[in-house]
């Protein structure tokens, strides 16, 4: 066991302080790593402030790990020390259910292992990013293969980026499709990078004229305010997937209506309460569909890190110490971010 | 122009009452047929009483309807004086648009014309089954080859029979596959019948325990009492689709919860009011789908009456005259028939 340092939070109601957490002896499928960069996720404040009724505490949120190997156990093999590594959402599961055995261990029966507030079934709890190091199974370790200059900005592709690849993928976004992006935030401005990469034509959404430039700048070939229903009427029917990315509850009846016959738009915000009801012929006229999508599973992971590294994609962050966190959070619940938070783990020294 | 009796709305609070009609000449593409039987679905007390906000008065209802063809124009060659034919939710279309290419006559683009209330998009009215005669274009007439005695439990095929057969066979419903429906009614009756006779394992959903004994008898393999959450707990994750065919808004996650990964629950009922929100998380954790199916294209509805009479397939109805029409549509509302009223035209003369 190694004691290290950490911030989290002792109640859904105290902010995250200093703790010293202990991390595992090195089993001989683990890897140890130093955790240089982790991303901030909306994830992270929702379990620190228990705002999906499932927090155990103390709760040390992080899912978006960008870090060195400083030791590996006896059998790893793909990974030795000194390498750059990351780690995202989840750090095990059953390894023998269908969806494991098909690679989507976000989908694991029993409950994949949350990197942190341990395993989604309910268990032991587990500790996140926000600390100096941290020790994970060789096959929930992901390879970072992109410049070292991007460090920082490649650690929310690990969550952000996923979370949008996955879904984008699955769907069919490529050349000759046109595909929605709903919000401008952590996961949107990725979804809009990693569409425009895989082809698409991307048409970014969002409630804000301050963000239009920014969002073509990213790579989106045009930008609707979603308040106005006159620009939202000129997209009626025309598109072959949305990719939902708001995490507030918000009418989704406008956006159904701009999806083509048998086209599926798809949530990968969690608000904590539900959307409100739209209504059904939104669905039943051209049978439309509505789905959800969770992160992605570990083989996936690697192939959208790669396509990033390949397409210069990273995250657009700002940098901020592991003191900031708190300020932070107040700062992304009013979307006062361009576009995520990382916080730079040498603070915590 | 031929004057014919028919029963109609003449406002959204006027009960139906008798009115005459006119039926346009037989043009070259055109197939006059005597109505001898006409089902009652939930969308013609919807209509009469304006209750989607997009009715054109008078209003006469019937999209069930089968009868013998009386006269034919001089092009139509599917078609003879004396056979038998039927008539369900649609009477035309732009024909040229993708989905009418496709055979989706009912996702066309312009928006189909409905057999009563015009076409979806606005225009002249349209007056459809409870009436003596109807005069249809032969592209959207349905050849009835079901035994003559059951003619009058062949109506509701027209409506409930595709509005079930569409999305079963759409999503794949067959050996090996475990499907619920959703509801006992005229539509629920007729996806069990449908879903048991295409080789899926049946698992019918109900809040009402007198209608166990029955379901089975129609082909449920597998009865669930929807309001006793321990029922509801043992089909968690257990179903490939689950058609949901309630058309009063309810609390759809304790559905969603019960389909597998990747697996959809689709919706045919079609409630004047949303639904109830529901908690994305529904979706997200198994990347489910809620999606909406509207009845079927002309071509299906074909192959559904075919599928149907090979497997011996009616509707379970009870007959009335069209002078009890109202008394109908109150015991509708109640749930009070076993499972579609049809009326027999007899008694319009």
């Amino acid at each position: 066991m190694s004691k290290v340092k950490a911030y989290g939070a002792q109640s859904a109601t105290s902010p995250l302080a200093p703790l010293d957490i202990e991390r595992r002896p090195l089993a001989a499928e683990d890897v140890q790593i130093d955790i240089l960069y982790c991303g901030v996720c909306h994830s992270d404040l929702h379990t620190a402030r228990n705002e999906w009724k499932n927090t155990i505490y103390p709760s040390v949120p992080g899912h978006e790990i960008v870090g060195r190997i400083t030791a590996v156990g006896s059998n790893v093999t793909q990974f030795k020390v000194g390498d750059l590594a990351g780690v995202g959402c989840m750090v095990d599961s059953c390894g023998h259910c269908h969806p494991c055995a098909e690679g989507e261990e976000q989908y694991c029966e029993s409950g994949f292992t949350g990197t942190y507030n341990g395993p989604v079934f309910g268990g032991e709890n587990t500790y996140g990013g926000y600390s100096q190091q941290i020790v994970v199974k060789q096959s929930f370790v992901l390879h970072v293969t992109h410049d070292v200059k991007d460090l920082a900005a490649v650690a929310p592709l690990l969550c952000a980026g996923i979370t949008t690849y996955s879904p984008l993928k699955h769907w069919g976004t490529g050349p000759g499709k046109k595909v929605g992006i709903v919000g401008l935030g952590g996961l949107g401005h990725m979804g809009v990078k990693i569409a425009h990469a895989m082809g698409a034509h991307v048409v970014l959404f969002t409630t804000s004229a301050g963000k239009v430039a920014d969002a073509k700048r990213l790579g989106a070939d045009e930008v609707c305010i979603s308040s106005d229903p006159e620009q939202m009427a000129k997209y009626a029917n025309q598109l072959d997937f949305i990719l939902n990315t708001v995490a507030a509850p918000h009418a989704l009846d406008p956006y159904m209506q701009l999806l083509k016959k048998d086209a599926t738009m798809t949530l990968v915000g969690a608000p904590d309460r539900p959307h409100p009801g739209f209504e059904v012929f939104s669905l039943i006229f051209k049978r439309r569909h509505l789905a959800g999508s969770l992160i992605g599973g570990i083989a996936e992971t690697q192939e959208m890190l790669d396509f990033c590294a390949k397409h210069g994609i990273v995250s657009d962050i700002e940098m901020i110490p592991m003191q900031d966190i708190n300020t932070a959070y107040e700062r992304m619940l009013k979307s006062d971010v361009k576009y995520r938070f990382v916080v730079d783990m040498a603070s915590l020294k």
